[in-house]
């Protein structure tokens, strides 16, 4: 459990390929905004990423329709 | 980086009001599949999720939809 908010700045530049994963952390006691975290590939830099940004919600439609079994 | 797939079996009940956070993994090198693990709230424990049911893309866009600053 994090007890403040992780992210102060989020990228602004388009990054979906570079993505290995992502958080989503839903706003909580400890950080009333909805908070979401990309790890890298190649350099496992975590980046925190605008849930209010179209790209970034691409990103994440994305993982979720490229799943199949 | 994982060197293995790290779901074996997923939850089938919709767990969504427990859970912390949620972690998507694409599919790569590693594993052919891709990966939703959820982070419960209280115990920590962590589930894997079935990125195909309805009711885990639900979770999902809420968190998205429930952003805002």
């Amino acid at each position: 459990v994090e007890l403040h908010c992780r992210c102060i700045q989020t990228e602004s530049k388009p990054i979906g390929r570079h993505i290995e994963k992502v958080e989503l952390i839903p706003a909580n006691s400890h950080c009333e905004e909805t908070e979401i975290i990309a790890t890298l590939k190649r350099t496992g830099q975590e980046v925190c990423l605008d849930p209010e940004a179209p790209w970034v919600k691409k990103v994440i439609q994305k993982i979720l329709s490229n799943a199949r079994r």
